[in-house]
């Protein structure tokens, strides 16, 4: 991919560094769209909120929008009243240089828990910010929004709408979601397909729930996860307005960018050293399948054994046995990517259990559970647990 | 405590090497009593039930028992139908070398899932170990079931029943219920207290609730839990039938004695450097205060941030959050021990933080959470997670 693929009609980008990180890294972005743009959005479950996800959520009811102001190394969570007046300044702020209504400006923040923004360096860096504005910005506004990313984390694609190219490219931040502290999930999508907020909004969730919503690294959910898709209809097709074969085109289009960008986040997860693909099947309904999905993510004794190589199924039964999804133990089959390893809730033992076993030593493979209840799937994507993902979060802040 | 404080009268307690383990170590253990005795069980609720757990789910129910024989070095878990036939082959053994019936025996099992027992190895050691029981074999028997357990664990406590002395000696295994492969949970009490096996039930359940069923290290329930009570009444007191002020002295003392024993499990808890107590305070309800010392207790997060000795209280209110249980962010107070980090869900900051934070530098402390809510409580004992950790389970099989 070159920097000239995230070119999209009509949004300029930036990102500069306002002094709120330490380091002298970037931490303040912009992504703006020049007409105001169709918008839809998907915001943290988690029930304490950080202020600008509380302003977000508020102004993205209206499905227009021109702008997302970022900042990293603060997330304004925790923050009381002042918090929410802070997220509100800014955007003011924003909407001032850029001459537009303060409420097209969505608010994102990324960073400590519990601490006040600086709002003076904020407020002193805007300018420069909007100054720094332009069509192939996309990389700086990227490197704002990173906080413990080992890597940049982005990725496009283009289809036809009624006659018409459009593109979409999207960016995320985030190692693994494991760090409410500073890494929060964040991502950004933008657009030049014309797609009404209502459908576009549908068009989110359904991309979230097999991306976002299907990735964990530790079960923790931050306080200020924020995905915001901007469809600014400037390659100049009559608008979406319902699900038809155009509509699908972009959902498909749409649903593999988000999962793109989220295994990207996955491998990124904080000392992780293994992308897994944990498949239910044959569960009694999807909402079984997801706990016995996330009961095998979430079990630390599973992941370790990842992590060790080891082709441990008894760990892997046993977080079935107390996922709460209803299960048959002498039904259970279980494989290691194509590799049977335990059939009918049985260890088969001696040659398969090494075939199987040797799976694990790659850097990435599937493990297959099959229930045998009914057609419930689920997909989930997870990680092993490391001695670096320890390292890591014990001294985060000191 | 001396050896001769754990003989209760009545009782007979042996622990051999039958060569289940490798190490040569103690593997096959015998607690008998002479005559019938009440019995109550819990079991564990892990849907994959090892095969002894089965049995002795059937055979409690009549509420009389005579012994329990348990092996360690092999769970007898996802063994199929043989494992259930091997499981009653041991207690026939054992029956027929007591002149007992069958029925009075409850198995127990811990050790590596799905593999079949080596039963040859078991029932030539049946003999000698029956030759071997004695009134001062308890700490045989303690050795026998130990697995991962870095030290014995034992508690005993006396009182007086409608005048007569009677005493409650307890042993448990596991370090931390965290080793389904290995380290199950057993624990085993018995008394010369005469209580009815129905009140004798509900009374254990109870101290359960307040010990093994408030402890965590990482969420995971093995495939072999298993909770015994046995009293045999040879104290010589009329019988406990229902709960008046003597039933009211035996309940306090054997959830005091259930308390210390799953307390020692938590300390031994693989890897773990601290003990927390988790007391979450004001909750709408007791399931909603449970939700929320859960979510604490097992968030990766807040875990290495406790081995880190980090006073990260953001990551607590992150867990509280998605914890399921209702909150009102801006109305949550935390405290180490007694002092105050977080008032109405900000931080405090300064001093506090400071002295706050000088508590996670102990051993052992307390983490109080007030959701101004209601009036739910619960206390919840737990660790947090090290290297160790790591170590000890990604390199557990091989």
């Amino acid at each position: 991919m070159k920097l000239h693929d995230f070119r999209v009609s009509g949004f300029l980008f930036a990102g500069i560094s306002a002094g709120i990180k330490k380091n002298g890294r970037k931490d303040l972005g912009l992504i703006y769209s020049e007409v105001p743009s169709q918008v839809a959005g998907i915001f943290t479950t988690n029930a304490v909120k950080a202020a600008p996800v509380r302003v977000g959520m508020e102004r993205i009811k209206r499905g227009v929008g021109q702008a997302v102001i970022i900042n990293s190394g603060n997330a304004n969570a925790c923050t009381g009243k002042q918090g929410l007046k802070d997220a509100r300044k800014i955007s003011s702020w924003v909407a001032r240089g850029l001459g537009i209504d303060e409420k097209l400006i969505l608010p994102a923040s990324t960073g400590v828990i519990g601490v006040p923004l600086p709002l003076r360096k904020i407020e002193d860096s805007v300018p420069e910010l909007i100054q720094s504005l332009s069509p192939d910005g996309w990389m700086n506004a990227v490197e704002a929004i990173m906080t413990t990313d080992a890597f940049p984390k982005i990725a496009m694609a283009a289809c036809r709408l009624k006659g018409k190219k459009v593109k979409l490219c999207g960016m995320v931040k985030g190692a693994g979601m494991i760090r409410p502290n500073m890494a929060t999930m964040l991502s950004f999508l933008v657009t030049d397909a014309n797609i009404k907020a209502s459908l576009l909004q549908k068009m989110l969730t359904k991309a979230a729930e097999v991306s976002y919503n299907s990735i964990t690294v530790d079960g923790d959910t931050s306080t200020n996860d924020t995905v915001l898709l901007f469809a600014n209809g400037t390659s100049g097709h009559p608008q979406l307005t319902h699900m038809d074969r155009d509509g699908e085109a972009f959902q498909s289009m749409l649903s593999r960018v988000c999962q793109n960008l989220a295994k990207s986040v996955v491998k990124d997860g904080e000392g992780a050293t293994k992308l897994v693909e944990i498949l239910i099947m044959g569960a009694k309904n999807r909402e079984d399948a997801k706990k016995a999905a996330y009961a095998i993510a979430h079990s630390p004794l599973v992941k370790t054994a990842f992590f060790g190589e080891d082709a441990n199924w008894g760990r892997i039964l046993c977080a079935l046995g107390h996922s709460g999804a209803r299960i048959l133990p002498n039904r259970v089959d279980l494989y290691f990517n194509k590799f049977p390893i335990v059939k009918d809730g049985m260890g088969m033992g001696g040659r398969f259990e090494e075939e199987a076993g040797k799976v694990l030593k790659e850097k990435s493979f599937r493990v297959t559970v099959d229930l045998h209840q009914g057609k419930g799937t689920y997909l989930l994507f997870t990680t092993d647990l490391s001695f670096e993902y320890i390292k890591i979060n014990a001294s985060y802040r000191s």
